[in-house]
């Protein structure tokens, strides 16, 4: 995973995603006191930016073997962006989800063209299933973080946003399996100049910050929190990146969280889901904590998505 | 109100207003059947199309008296636009409101700086204080909507459409007080190529299509409608505007406000408020009437504003 082949995912990739706004907010900025821009993959296709590292995963499957289609199992937005993704490149996506996803998941995979297995929502049942269809089918399991494939093409967003704006200071991302944190670090260790890669993490998800400290890969007992993408764990191939590039792990509240979503809602109108939103309320701790060492830097923060359920948002408990 | 002074607006007010991004989304384009182009006013400073207008009438009060200030009674987004215009130009705001105005209307007037001024919630008590305001500080009372410097500023939203997309073939407008509209019908006559102006208005507040019919300023009994920008009747300014330019006045349904406003919600991941979804739900509605007509062809959609109360959303009772 050099700086060769990131370049060469971007290329191999852009036909098939969205090159995502860079926008800002000049009170956020003046509430902080550094200049922060935020990489939108919420407006990204299948509206997260898990679609690039799909894409590039399937690109890199053999056309024979390609022909006969993935599987993964997911219930977030890896599972509509890899329908997405074999749809435009016109092959079968199967997607094992457990029986207990919300419906508004299952729906969204069925929007994008891909098929749906239901199994009992537990890990093994999840493995089994998806391996099962793997020897049925011939389609090739792909996994939504821990692949080499899947980590330099959702690397491409902070690439994308340091070829816009060079001379970032430090990228935040959200840490959930790990691909998206992994593939921001690449891109920040070989475009940036000095530009650190710091992670967000719900205080009740915290399994990056602890896997940091212990240097293996830790797991959650509990994940209560409304960042429904960043229950997963780290994996053995994204693990050894972050070792290597990622400065720090800022956990932050599920308060935190919410009032930080309200504050883009607000203030961008722009749609950024619960997931998202830890990766602003880690920079806003942050700033809070230390905020001589971000007097007037510029700071990236990658907005993963945009995916709510509007039937179901979190202001009205705050009130 | 010719061609060269819309430009000249334009040129005025630039320095002081976000030119705003245009959005599209393929899957609006494909359920419809024609190309939309959405002007997204929602990332207007002020979070509204309103600050060009009111920038505009601010930068026509001559020096002398500009510095005294300015005037006006609003319990919407004019409120929040003008007071952010006067203190870019470095005047003061006085806003007359209701006292029943919501809490978040008046802070949002108070973070642009606004002095804020509540009254019985009759139009006489707003009339009879803002008159007042203006005798005792020499502020110039500024009206929302029927205003020729007001309309030719609201007008510049559209002028930016055309730029963008010479070729449309018609734009939609919300019609509330009729400044946006009549604004953007004057930039389609001037810059358009035979681009038909058309209007958006809730079935509970339809006095501009009942008055576009008797041709006469028609007033609204109740208005009971989600759209609480659009509540407002036209005026003598603009209704001649309207009535020479505006093809016509499409009405819609509270349940195709809240549908059109989730569809782009959850599609386009940006916030739009409700009298911004009625111009989307009355294109839907008319090329649902009249599919042929649309068939390929190029809509603007001026969506404008985003100003919602998170607290109070309307989604969850259509569940």
């Amino acid at each position: 995973m050099d700086k060769k082949e990131l370049l060469a995912c971007h290329e191999r990739i852009k036909p098939y995603v969205h090159h995502t706004p860079v926008m800002s907010s000049s009170l956020i900025n003046d509430q902080l006191g550094c200049s922060v821009f935020f990489k939108c993959e919420n407006f990204q296709r299948a509206g997260a930016y898990k679609i690039r590292g799909a894409t590039h995963a399937i690109l890199h499957i053999p056309e024979g073997r390609r022909k006969k289609g993935v599987v993964t199992h997911s219930s977030g937005n890896f599972a509509q962006a890899l329908s997405l993704a074999a749809r435009s490149l016109g092959i079968p996506a199967h997607i094992v989800m457990p029986e207990t996803a919300p419906s508004i998941k299952k729906a969204g995979v069925h929007t994008y063209g891909g098929t749906i297995y239901e199994c009992a929502p537990t890990v093994e049942a999840r493995e089994a299933m998806s391996a099962e269809i793997g020897q049925k089918t011939g389609a090739t399991f792909l996994h939504p973080s821990n692949d080499d494939h899947v980590i330099l093409g959702q690397g491409t967003a902070a690439l994308e946003l340091l070829f816009e704006h060079p001379g970032l200071n430090a990228i935040f991302c959200p840490v959930g399996g790990g691909g998206l944190i992994a593939g921001s670090a690449l891109a920040a260790a070989y475009f940036g100049k000095d530009c650190a890669v710091l992670g967000g993490e719900p205080f009740e998800a915290d399994d990056a910050y602890r896997s940091m400290l212990s240097g293996t890969i830790e797991g959650n007992d509990t994940v209560n929190t409304i960042a429904d993408g960043l229950k997963t764990v780290l994996g053995d191939r994204n693990f050894p990146i972050i070792q290597a590039h990622v400065s720090k792990i800022v956990r932050v509240t599920e308060m935190e969280i919410v009032e930080a979503m309200r504050l883009v809602w607000e203030r961008m109108k722009i749609i950024i889901e619960a997931s998202s939103a830890v990766t602003l309320a880690a920079l806003i701790r942050d700033v809070s904590d230390h905020p001589n060492h971000y007097k007037g830097k510029a700071i990236g923060i990658i907005i993963s998505g945009g995916n709510v359920d509007l039937d179901k948002l979190p202001f009205q408990k705050l009130g």
